[in-house]
């Protein structure tokens, strides 16, 4: 467990000797520095941005804790004086960030961070490793979303996540998602998704008779969900009938179908079911499902009410990493831009600007810069970065917007065009522009 | 972040309505549950078992704290006395793990619970949670090891990996597949490996000369790695040279290349550092690296001393996860076997011996009934399950021995077979078998 008067600590080294040298060169002009990636993993359309707000509300209260001063002065990399600059530091900038539950495209940034260097250097990392969490957990749980066709999808995936962060975190980005449960009791408690729980193969295997143990489970937990497919899956829903015939009090909400064919045993099931006159009794499906095996399913016309998603969905498996980059981009007010083959960044400050049809459909971005005040009407549209943090404090109604992330990416779905929404692999064709202040910046630089 | 009284709510929700559901049964018979993955990722040959020790000891400490108790009273899903059951429940089993750092093959378990049903099904999704994380990510940084051929591996990668918690134990896992460095400050000094820093683009990009960058960061660090590729990667390495030239006190230990042909590039840095005569100046590279990218510029002679890693390894983009079970597979001392389709387990509390030649070199496993006393002597090897939480109790010495997990993954990497350690797709030919008795169970089950 890391606690907070460590987790200034949760950093790159590069970052606190950079800031050193910083400090002893009194170098300490404002910089701004952008979150963004240069290109979408192969299986996205768009990413959504998430968790930055709540990373950027994390960072701006980071402090440099005793503990923390002492692990580094025993490294023997860092003079007294730096150490005591630690102690006292505070973020004193300014983050513009977009709404988390935004639609993000490449080279759009994220968030802004505009500081003296060494304050914008110390957040790098954290900011990174948060962000990048949350935002590739929500885009991979979007495409479930979006494959269900309005089924809920549950996440069953905490043993399957990369520690306890991941999984408490996690279901943040889920339920921004639009995820309608999970069964992760800290991660739904914390964050506000409901909690759903079936039953596991142990139990039933723990009892000697597959009945019984549904008996006694749904007397138990009245309006269950009983798991059919441990010994033979339709020889489960046999059992899930009789139990209801002989015990007319007993209520089952649904069955749980965990293995083998699912399309085939669903409509196998839902037929034992109709015909015993329980319409009323749900199918949940899970086994290693994907977006892809969710659509395949329900264009197979499986009876499916739900999804349980865990491995693939966990660690958004066919993308589990988006290269994010936090680059510095201006320094005491002149633009800046690395060379490097094949990974030039667009310079200075900026804005994110978004054009809407009359139906509210997205009809394409400007990338300006953010002081740039654009000639053409054509180009304007809503500004997307908003001050989050200015001069060291938090913004509160802004960060209230992060509580509507799940509401915005539900109207984002209506809004973003069908090409973008396709889950194939492919291009969504969507327009993003630069400004001409900023196309001429470019070119200049 | 999570404190130590939430913990044991980072669970999945049917863990506790099962474990209510024996309480009112007064089903408190033991249980055997075995952890283990039927089949390897594709891309990988071996996983390396690790987190095992160090997950049975914490899940071993686990406590419902009122924090917790208040939670669960308010989902309305539990009695008042199961919850006051829970607040003295301590875990009373036994776990059997194999040490940390021990290849391991599909269906061999890399740990076992033996405990009443209720305490062992209260473990299972954390640790889960925990062992996978830290072994998708072992098994992932020793194909780094083994492609770098000697050569110095150095984690980049913590603002690619999954939010706090895989930040800083996952290089606990680096630190055990013999990584040499990290940079994740927080990360290195718990668990034990040097941390290491660059510079960063931004810090030669806040200065107006790359020169001047170069000077002030080598006087303030001596012996620094200088990273040369912000705009030009062979101007940067004559500014280098030049820097060393006009200031003959400066030592420089390294240069970095972080993007183009790093294979091309090194040879030329490297000639022009050997003919200004500075052979002693190393070359790390890093920029996207992935064990086929390091074996490739290995293979075309690239004279690079280091090889710096993050997206890739951080969370083992090719494979990141593993499908663990974890499944109950004795009762009140009767075996268990789930028949779903394609799912089958191994029945009964097992023991796993390891074969080996006289070299040391393994010849092959052999997965037994752990009470099985085995005819053949061909069949005996060493036991490596071991018994670590006996009746709730830690043995400190044997959890000690997690400690030199890094030691026992340099020794397997002698010991395992060519084909074992071969980084591309395939089959090692491993040969895993069951013991006459296991079979016979398994069989009749």
């Amino acid at each position: 467990m890391v606690d907070d008067s460590e987790l200034a600590l949760l950093t790159d080294l590069y970052q606190l000797t950079m800031t050193q040298a910083y400090w002893k060169e009194a170098y300490d002009q404002r910089a701004t520095f952008s979150l963004f990636f240069r290109k979408l993993p192969p299986q996205r359309r768009f990413m959504l941005a998430c968790g930055q707000q709540h990373a950027a509300a994390l960072v701006n209260e980071l402090r440099f804790g005793e503990a923390a001063l002492t692990k580094l002065a025993e490294t023997g990399l860092f003079e007294t004086g730096f150490l005591d600059w630690l102690r006292d530091w505070r973020f004193e900038g300014d983050i513009h960030t977009l709404p988390e539950g935004t639609p993000v495209f490449p080279n759009e940034p994220l968030l802004e961070v505009d500081a003296p260097i060494a304050h914008a250097q110390l957040l790098e990392s954290l900011l990174m490793n948060l962000v990048q969490l949350e935002t590739v957990l929500a885009s991979k749980a979007v495409r479930l979303v979006i494959a269900a066709q309005g089924h809920p999808v549950v996440d069953f995936g905490m043993r399957r996540m990369h520690g306890i962060d991941a999984a408490v975190r996690g279901v943040r980005a889920y339920r921004n998602a639009g995820l309608a449960g999970t069964s992760n009791v800290l991660g739904g408690l914390r964050h506000g998704l409901a909690i759903n729980g079936t039953m596991a193969h142990s139990y039933v295997l723990a009892h000697d008779d597959e009945y019984e143990a549904f008996r006694l489970f749904a007397r138990h937990y009245p309006n269950t969900t009983l798991l059919v497919d441990t010994h033979d899956t339709l020889e489960g829903v046999r059992k899930v009938v009789e139990l209801m015939r002989e015990e007319p009090d007993i209520r089952v909400q649904a069955i749980r179908l965990d293995s083998g064919d699912l399309g085939d045993l669903a409509k196998q099931a839902r037929q034992l079911l109709d015909s015993a006159g329980h319409s009323e009794v749900r199918i949940i499906a899970s086994s290693g499902l994907d977006e892809d095996a969710i659509n395949a399913l329900l264009e197979d016309g499986a009876p499916i009410d739900a999804f349980g998603v865990g491995t693939q969905m966990g660690v958004s498996a066919d993308a589990p990493v988006i290269d994010l980059s936090y680059k510095l981009v201006a320094y005491a007010g002149e633009p800046r831009v690395k060379h490097s083959t094949g990974k030039t960044n667009l310079p200075c400050a900026k804005q994110v600007y978004r054009r809407y049809a009359e139906d509210g459909g997205y009809l394409g971005d400007v990338i300006a810069l953010r002081d740039e005040a654009l000639a053409d009407s054509a180009e304007r549209g809503e500004p997307l970065l908003r001050p989050l943090v200015v001069a060291g404090k938090l913004d509160a109604d802004e960060m209230a917007r992060a509580d509507s992330a799940k509401e915005r990416v539900a109207q984002a779905l209506k809004q973003l065009p069908a090409d973008a929404l396709a889950l194939d692999d492919g291009e969504s064709g969507y327009s993003v522009r630069l400004s001409p202040e900023l196309e001429r910046l470019r070119s200049e630089s």
